[in-house]
């Protein structure tokens, strides 16, 4: 029933949360763009990496980072059996599910699991929540679409049968002959977007945080456009009023608490978009690269990554986690009518439970 | 392989500590000494305790209590589902297993199980440990044991296979005819608990933590048996170094961490017992009765009640706490050679676990 969680789901989420129900996680699960930056030194095809390479970096920046979030997400290729030692119990773990690597239908994208990996293993392992990325806009063909929604029904059941928060994250991406960085693409983004989340809305799903992306490019929106956050100029295409109306609207559409992600953004870009999405409701972050990456242009120093990542990631971190607590608390969501209750619950409920 | 830990018990050991590898838990899963506490005014016959009454008293016990501890001992029949959403995210839930009716053969007690309530429930709920209390004595017919044994090894067996920590609590009891409260039952109980701990060493039993008693009465220990903790002189049974002999075995014979349980001891009294066991390598408590107990001479005035927890069980609970660093972190027992290992870990585990 809505306003309601199953005794999994609840726990979960507030394990996933602060103590103020503001979700403030730390992802690093990312592949490729960690690949991208153990390479850029030597120019190697990030395919020579060995599983020790992108472990080690895996491993420093869980033991880093983990202490400062209340939730990481990990892979479990790399982080998860190295790392898991080093996230202390008190920071949730949530595991990513999708494979990195996606069929490409003439140039759309069709996500992938990661092979030996599935919803049982990640709640058997201990995890707190379960991460699916779908790349995805609702303008692709059919047969793209059902096969992105089918994956994402599935796992939303298997979500539901282990007992298990799904943490849906959604992405656009260009087609062949878009330009991701060219006004017409970034005007037309943020229908993109909204379309997307509008898509995954359904309860069939089992969604219980959407991850999104920041529906605009703020280094396109008035104010922003000269240059603020990368000293590069570029064309005026929205005003801090369309970027809160599209905040809004995407609030008012999405069924459950969400968060923001940071996909490839810049530690100031991302603590503006954050500042405005807590202004429309959203309950927290999930911030990867915006958090990390800058400190592996050190790479292959490790040291002096390591340094970095204390001196300048975690206080990062630290004021991200500040700010947010201005977001809403995802009990606080309308989903819950203001608190969130346990299904079943009261006399009997151990009995009726998963029975 | 000993040493080694599979994720799914690593991580829940791990939430189930602080972040210095001590326990500090707290249970308010009694039911018999709760029902007594709360008929205690009226006299009433505790079975006439209504779901509603028993349910509130534990769902105050919860929220009062549970912020200041790292994990909370809760039953699937009150608590679970009525003081859920009072548990914070980082403290970390144990849920139990058995009934506290057991079978009793010629005063042999006989464990039996909370109907509808099992192992995979306990997971799927998101609890970080399973704790089963077995009734036990070396000395009683092999039929009496041969049950508790197989009970034992049952949920050890389903532990393992939803890969969640199993605590084992132990306690003696004694047979018709003897007397408690005797000097000659008092200066036969270390023996009955040590060799109870002795019996379920074994392996096969797939324990995690041990939760076990003090094995000597320190009310009859030279220099308290003056009535140093009740104000009643009793004869003494036991010097100091005995009892402190007693400890040493009892952590040479447990082959995984342990931690204290406080029975029905006083505060002052369990403060002590903790030093002690501290000193022998017990690796935290996991506290009931002696924390909250004193706060229900005050029932039914809740208002009250409430007050007292929070005046002096809370209080309590910290000064344990604070005592507590003294203890040996569990990741230094033994057991694990100085840090526990991944069972399976590295490159290709994610294939392998659980498979």
């Amino acid at each position: 029933m809505d306003g309601e969680l199953s005794a999994g789901k609840l726990r979960g989420l507030m394990t996933l949360a602060s103590g103020d129900g503001v979700f403030r996680m730390v992802a690093v699960d990312q592949r490729p763009p960690l690949f991208a930056a153990l390479t850029r030194h030597d120019g190697r095809d990030p395919a020579g990496l060995s599983f020790d390479e992108v472990a080690r970096a895996k491993a420093l920046l869980t033991r880093t980072l983990a202490p400062h979030a209340g939730a990481i997400l990990v892979d479990p290729v790399w982080t998860h059996p190295t790392a898991l030692g080093g996230i202390p119990g008190r920071t949730a773990i949530i595991s990513t599910l999708e494979d990195y690597g996606f069929e490409a239908v003439g140039g759309e994208r069709r996500s992938r699991l990661i092979e030996g990996w599935d919803v049982a293993k990640i709640k058997r392992a201990g995890a707190a929540g379960v991460k699916l990325l779908a790349w995805y806009r609702p303008d692709v063909s059919e047969d793209t679409r059902r096969h992105q929604e089918a994956l994402v029904e599935r796992v939303g059941r298997a979500c539901r049968e282990h007992d298990i928060p799904f943490i849906l994250e959604l992405l656009v991406y260009p087609l062949p002959g878009e330009d991701a960085d060219s006004a017409d693409y970034q005007r037309r983004r943020p229908a993109l977007v909204l379309g997307s989340v509008g898509r995954f809305a359904d309860a069939r799903f089992g969604v219980d945080v959407y991850k999104l992306e920041f529906p605009a490019d703020l280094k396109r929106c008035r104010g922003f456009h000269g240059g603020a956050f990368d000293g590069r100029e570029r064309p005026e295409l929205f005003t801090l009023e369309d970027v809160r109306g599209m905040l809004t609207e995407l609030d008012a559409i999405t069924p459950a608490p969400w968060v923001l992600l940071s996909a490839g953004v810049g530690p100031e870009e991302f603590r503006a978009d954050l500042s405005l999405a807590f202004d429309a409701g959203a309950s927290g972050f999930l911030a990867g690269r915006a958090v990390w990456l800058e400190a592996f242009a050190a790479y292959p120093d490790v040291t002096e990554v390591e340094a970095r990542l204390r001196s300048a990631a975690v206080p990062y971190l630290r004021a991200l986690s500040a700010v947010a607590s201005a977001a809403r608390p995802w009990t606080a969501h309308r989903r819950f009518g203001g608190a969130p209750a346990l299904e079943g619950g009261g006399q009997g409920w151990h009995r009726r439970y998963g029975a």
